[in-house]
């Protein structure tokens, strides 16, 4: 905050101008665009609406509304050479948070040990996402173990935090709960709240787990369950419901775009900010097709993980700034 | 709350009409129908009895003692599409305010993602019920996650909250202890509770789960737990217990308004507020010979959801206008 | 409490004597054997004591050191129709608070639906005991819900509360754990403990649930833990246990007089206060034999419930009466 | 505390002589042996110390470091007429009071429920412990139920709690983080922590249960996890363990002198308390030659119970005035 | 701290100099190399990190940003005698104190009842690190039980407390919760985590347990979820997961040096300090070579116990005297 001293300013023309340019705390600019998705927000603080603002209003595409995040959990899912020996340099957190950082992208989504890991050197230069939650592929039980709390995230001054839900798994009903409380603490840190909805397990067949269907009700469950940000597989064509088929007779889904469209649809109707990830590692020309799919069909943004850190640095930055280019509508 | 100036008021003629007509918080009219049902919640608090008379005195059947309540957890429950398609509009959280609103029903039920998703720009136009657990069809543990608190309730300004519960269930009494928890949690809240008592699981066949013996110990159950509301389905003339068998046997049950009139007894004769759903779709006329049998039968009112959302608005609208004349004796 | 004030009152002999037949608040008369009774109950505070005197003394038994109670949770654990259809008029919570007032007997129990449900009508005209946990026949899994705290006892001015333990079952150990809480609580809230301890599961076979071994265990295991009052059924003459056996070995148990006398010396050789019920309905003459055994044998006193509702109230009454004058020694 | 008033005392010489002899609160005499023993107990609080001293300097081996204790729990865990028709007195708890007072014993040591029972009678004339939690044998589940907490000890005034292990037992993990909060509210209370260390379950074998290795194994476990005392059962020559076997290979264990000294070296090599039970009746030589082998051993004393209470109290006296004498050593 | 009184000193040349070699608190000495390491602990308070140099500036191999550590918690872990039956004088606790001050080394580990029975012996003689959770090989269940708290760290004045994890095992998610916990409490109190990985169960074989792929996802795990030192095994040359076998196949790993270098580096690219057990006990030559090999591929130490406490004395002090030399770049 600027604050000018009450004496010795005889002459009040001489304070410098604030320079409204410059980003939060000072004061922060919302584009319209923003502004709009801000009062979809309903019912919430204006911290919670502010930490979304951050993350909106960050990096090359901030204002258009669209979001492109890396997320760094791979490590403790898949194991660290599975997902750092291509390219050893991400062994280190701090080369992810540069990637972020100079690939201008939204937010950097990652556990609590790897954000601790680069909290005093790169504070305040991206928005973070503490993933508070997280499995590992040694274990054989499938559920995630919560192993950060909103006040880990307060104390690394993250702008939101994460948390995966597993709709159809047995493990559903306590992780639902865990996300109520976790949701509690984070609107009363003014936190928004980013689910990963990953169905499976249940009933759910493998193919089933990217079925459109499938997809949009696991949108749809992370809405009802107080999300702010939605993050879902890109939905395939394939319809897993029984119960569900006859909904969606009444036309074709071969095209991206729609199945987009209606995941969207089923995520409040738009009201909520819906981001896809693409899995793992494929060429670049198919992530900018399936980019534009997302951009297209109404979609909030992108999720790219392996993807980037995955490849030599040069060529993650010529893939990323491809992806801001789409969303920026010029690609 | 209107309150005069000491000094300066020198001809209280001057001062204008408190209107009585204006809804809560300046005064709430309560009818005597009203007053005599509140009557019977001994032992609660005047907020308690409070957010009742919000419910009770809304609305076009406001006053009767009669309650129509829209509920959308379906979403949820069912699945967006299988919920929303045939009446894509009713996707956006909006459209089910304005139709609960237009349609002058009592109050609308719905999970938190759903009420805060109009939180406000609804404020005050209808009272809401914040639905606490919720169940989903592609988890195969049939139980509810408990996904939102009193305190939710609270910021939402909620009128009351809703609790399902599955007698009968391996889960019951698990759920039964958790909602000591939320019953206390919404009495010093002021919130009073509204029970879906739901039987199922254990040794309850398909057809007992709305046999008319098993309803009415469901409806029990609820009001010794401490329901305000009790919320069932319509019970059948099944009997499912073969140790209840003989205290049905002295007479014939062929007659709806007859059971209706037994769930009620059942309800601590008369003394909690019993209401019927009608479960899947079904055409208007059936409906409304529902709500017939429960107006005679001494039941307090309809939830009807998929009958309402998934007609086309002005069908929908057309069909609660007759379901409000029934219950104002007119129809 | 009476308080006269300072001033104006010149004339002391103008004052009205206080009445000490008046009962609490005011000052409550505490006969010699209720006093006897209450000093067995050492390390307890003063409130403990005052609220058991409320119920020793009450009614037409009171000051004997005899209490007879009637429990009202069979609409819960039975069913409504199971247990009211006989006396349809026992559908009202309000006919059972005055059966109990009109018979004259020393406390009424039941869940706290059913207690809130008379709470203003009734209000300090009979002791009531809110029994915290319930079970239910459409359950299949043999445990208790706990499902009311002691803070609604405080709010519906209770004089104890009352919990059911089941030795021998698997959930015995969870049970004993949740009565360790609520006896903390109770003994907070200065309000003795009511424990039905039934004897069933792990190696008890049915007939040994009313074994003389395991009834006179089961009142040992309750007053171990904190109970002030036990509850459990009249013990039959079979013995359970083949360890036990020998230290049955000695004598004839034919007498239920002895039986009764046994299973007293087992709660702490009389310190404590143990009743017992009769289980399902049975003649009248059959209920006065158990009085005379139970009053005969050192017990104190009688729980009845199926056995008062279930008749017509005139003739329950009638029952009613018949034990009073039992108890009192003159029947 | 001795206060002596500011005023009116002009000649000191007039006041009596504190009473040294005169025990807590006035001023407790720590004997050499006791101050030595409370040395070991590093860390500790001097509350905890004050208590531990309470007891070591209590009785008629009052400050000889050893310590005879009457323990009566076998009432709940083997059933009243199992425990106490032997000698039918016993079935009140004021007998154990007594005997343990008049036979000049260390401590008191009983569930809640027997403690309370004596709580006014005889405050202040014998240390109490309160037993935590308790197992019965009519319930299946080989766990033990925590039945009273660290407040009820400070309520009874005592001067230790007891909580019994089952080392080797599926149970163990429970129990273990159990008697970590017990221990963590014993500290706070200034209360000694008594553990019953007793293997069971698991790949333990019936003998096992007392094998010397086990039996060591069970008293390090106890003192690792925080025991101020540690009561275990006196060991065999038995090794149970075949990973053992080989640090026990190279010497005979056949004096239980030996055996005794080897349990007492693994409680930190005589840093700790150690006391033994001797099990079920035996005649009063046996005894005697328990007690002697575990006074020659280094071990710090019995705890006796069925041996006392099932014998006729004149008979108990005399055999509990003669371990009197071995401990002191002139038996 | 010093601190020099306002008055009176009038020749600020008579304070004695304080003596910067003097230790913490009096004002601690860090060497670069330290410095260095306390850099990588970004977002982390100031005393989790003077916690962290007390430890890394202790000892022989203080301010070399080496760590040699003595745990003694196979007492409990494997039993007594198989522990300590080899060198006897291992049954006292202060042997092991001396054992680890005499030679000089960085920290001494137990449990909390070990580390209380030197408390105040060796208080402020060597850094102490409480174990919080423990198993024994009498249970079946393959767990650990949290036997301690961080409460007891700060009364026992360590600085840190450990934990174990077992990635892969089924009771990882639980323990992963546990450690959230811990963590919390531990940066509350200012006290730096120690986390001994060791993974386990599920799909992991015997062989496994030590294979470079699973230990360096151990190693991994572990600092995601905030360990600031992590304790894992040797890494053998087998790789274990089928999925990571292409990730390691583009070299050999024979040279130990390279496995050591490779866990370093799945540990936050050396971010976090990374120390190593050797297992059973070996001779001496064997342990030289394993500290070699950690001191050249990066590691920051060794933890040796049983290899330490089974020798005699004269011998285990000449052993770490060795290691010593090693760690300080002269063995």
């Amino acid at each position: 905050m600027i604050t000018a001293s009450v004496t010795d300013t005889q002459d009040g023309d001489d304070l410098p101008e604030p320079d409204i340019q410059r980003e939060h705390p000072v004061r922060m600019h919302i584009s319209d665009t923003v502004h709009n998705i801000l009062a979809h927000y309903e019912g919430e603080s204006a911290e919670i609406k502010m930490n979304l603002a951050r993350i909106l209003m960050h990096g090359r595409v901030g204002g258009s509304g669209r979001l492109i995040i890396l997320p760094v959990d791979q490590g403790i899912e898949h194991g660290p050479a599975r997902s750092f020996a291509a390219n050893p340099a991400a062994y280190d957190p701090h080369y992810h948070f540069r990637l972020a950082i100079d690939a201008g992208l939204s937010a950097f989504a990652a556990p609590a040990g790897l954000l601790a890991a680069g909290a005093d050197s790169f504070a305040g230069q991206i928005p973070t996402i503490l993933k508070l939650n997280a499995a590992n592929s040694l274990t054989v039980i499938k559920d995630q173990a919560v192993v950060a709390t909103v006040d880990d995230a307060v104390r690394l001054n993250c702008a939101a935090v994460g948390f995966t839900l597993y709709p159809g798994s047995d493990a559903f009903i306590g992780q639902a709960e865990e996300l109520r409380i976790v949701g509690q603490e984070a609107r009363a840190a003014g936190l928004p709240l980013l689910v990963w909805s990953y169905p499976r397990g249940g009933l759910i067949s493998e193919q089933g787990e990217t079925a459109l269907d499938i997809i949009a009700y696991a949108a749809h469950v992370a809405v009802e369950l107080g999300a702010h940000i939605v993050k879902v597989k890109l939905p395939s064509e394939h319809i897993e419901q029984d119960a569900a088929r006859l909904a969606y007779a009444d036309r074709q889904w071969s095209d991206p775009v729609e199945r987009i469209r209606h995941v969207v649809q089923a995520a409040f109707a738009g009201r909520r900010l819906v981001i896809f990830s693409g899995g793992a590692a494929k060429d670049a020309e198919s992530l900018y097709q399936d980019a534009r799919a997302i951009r297209d069909g109404g979609g909030s943004g992108s999720i790219i993980g392996r993807n980037s850190f995955q490849r030599p640095r040069s060529e993650a930055l010529a893939m990323l700034n491809e992806v801001v280019r789409i969303y920026s509508g010029t690609g």
